[in-house]
């Protein structure tokens, strides 16, 4: 199979770890590895390395090549700007598709997290199977353990008694709000939306076709061009014009046959610092603490640090992250406006801090 | 008249910006110059710098000659260990003695604050005043503004219709909780005691001969030996078998004349974050800040740093230290328990983070 890893985003949420010129997916959160490594290593053994694809920002491609050493540099596709998922899936289908149109496409994002690894491999080559045999599109949802509203939301249809976890889709929802995640938990047959896709490349290219015949001429004067020196330039070219658009909107909302298996392989988006804290090792008093901390009568705290020695007393559901040159500091509950927080140190020019 | 500045406090409350190196009178806290220098140049027009000694723990005696060129060496006087005020206080005495037994000594702790600078030179030479013509011991009480629960009160006698703001102290009374406090400050004959005294240098002697004999013995032996080159060991000897006692408990609360100015000089004796935050300049959202931080829908905080960029979203009434080495976060609540986190940390034996 073919496999996709989207790595182009900034990562905002996890500002001030998460910067600039070192984003979301080169960071590692709990282990030793950058998420985008442990991304590559999952799914390593299900494909041959020439025929892992990372999509990455122009900005990030020197890096991404050093990282990811076994990966061949041709593989390493860049960005010149991010387009959302639907630009970033045709463009790397496009590259793909010069090896062998009729193979699978698995998409994933650089930085999640998934617990059970194999599992994961165990459902992706089911998937791949169905994506083959129907000739479909397919998706990952994962069997919700919380009303998280950080997440997007699959419902599957239980008008046919599908077997082995496979599913019709229904629609597909938004990020909730906390009352409208209960009653998607609630209801049973909603799934979180894992943003891990599986297509054959001739199908989801006839599906940008179909939905976003824009963004498909684009891709087509890419491919055009696909061997010749001035590929850059054309992409940067078809970039400049094309929409923002995501995957989910463009074309998963509209496609006919769209199926989900329901899975459950410990998946987590790591969407914010909320949920580092979730998925973090407690001490006694359910605080998560990384680098050197003392904190006193306090309780459900994350602490992130390095050698700065953090003390705290009487803290409750707070959110400290240390880093070299930036402090922040903000209860748990506030931790989805840390993006905003970003946003408006850029409108300030504030440039050394992003 | 003669000043003892009492500077061999460690000030726990002020970690992590007070440390062992760089005590809380060392620090400057609003201005540009040290505590310890305000202190000296709010005396300095009402006394000869001949006269003007301190008192501070040997740890700090190089620092305070250094930051006080126009004090004459031989004033700064080093205990071996601190003793508490009587003790300090005594030890001051006895090398003021020698320039003359029958001047006054003005006590003055090192690291309050002053807003009213001309005020309080006012009430001083009253008071002085007062000593000199009565023999009495006299004291500074401030006109309480809000119920404190981090000073000690003293109740003022109504009985006779004194003159000139001059009052028998009835009482001393310790540190209160907040519902005493309440009561002190609607009862209105109860005044901040300000640890500022007042008194002949020969009646506070004759006081401790009275009420603390074996510190008066320590002191003579002292006195026996001060122009001699091994008065720094006697110190140490006596220092070494004398008792922790303070002013206030060994002589102020079982002496007979004792008399209260009740001023109104802008005094704090800063004795925690929460003032600094109480005292400190603050924006419009009533948010006091030393150095570079961004706060997003916060209220009532206190945030000093330096050059890192400090941020925080959603934060109410919470204080933030940050220095090279230490970072405390707290609520302003809690900032009297800093004192017993650097107990802590004393007793973990992180000597480097004291």
């Amino acid at each position: 199979m073919h496999v996709l890893i989207m790595a182009g985003g900034y990562g905002k949420r996890f500002w001030p770890r998460s910067r600039d010129k070192n984003p979301k997916q080169f960071l590692s959160i709990f282990g030793q590895k950058s998420l985008l490594e442990d991304t590559v290593s999952r799914i390593a053994p299900l494909a041959k390395e020439e025929n892992i694809f990372i999509v990455t920002n122009s900005a990030y491609k020197r890096k991404t090549i050093d990282l990811l050493g076994n990966i061949p540099k041709e593989n390493i596709i860049s960005e010149p700007i991010g387009r959302d998922t639907a630009a970033c899936i045709g463009l790397g289908a496009v590259f793909m598709k010069k090896h062998d149109r009729n193979d699978v496409q698995v998409v994933l994002p650089a930085d999640h997290l998934i617990e059970n690894v194999s599992a994961f491999r165990e459902v992706i080559k089911k998937a791949a199977r169905v994506a083959q045999e129907k000739n479909c599109l397919v998706t990952i949802g994962i069997k919700p353990t919380y009303p998280n509203t950080g997440y997007g939301y699959i419902q599957y249809s239980t008008d046919k008694n599908e077997s082995d976890n496979i599913y019709k889709v229904k629609t597909f929802a938004e990020k909730p709000n906390l009352e409208t995640a209960q009653r998607f938990l609630e209801s049973g047959d909603f799934l979180w939306n894992s943003g891990i896709f599986i297509w054959k490349i001739d199908t989801i290219l006839n599906q940008i076709e179909t939905h976003l015949p824009e963004l498909y001429d684009g891709l087509m004067e890419i491919e055009k061009n696909i061997d010749k020196k001035n590929v850059g330039a054309v992409i940067k070219k078809v970039y400049s014009r094309i929409r923002n658009i995501s995957i989910d909107y463009g074309i998963m909302e509209k496609a006919k046959d769209v199926y989900v298996i329901k899975s459950d392989f410990g998946w987590s988006d790591i969407g914010s610092w909320a949920e580092v804290h979730r998925l973090g090792e407690k001490d006694s008093r359910q605080n998560v603490i990384q680098g050197n901390a003392i904190l006193r009568e306090s309780t459900g705290n994350l602490v992130i640090g390095k050698k700065k020695l953090i003390t705290g007393i009487g803290l409750n559901d707070m959110i400290i992250i240390d880093t070299d040159d930036i402090l922040l500091v903000c209860p748990k509950s506030e931790c989805q406006n840390v993006k905003e927080l970003v946003d408006y140190i850029k409108r300030k020019g504030m440039k050394e801090f992003l």
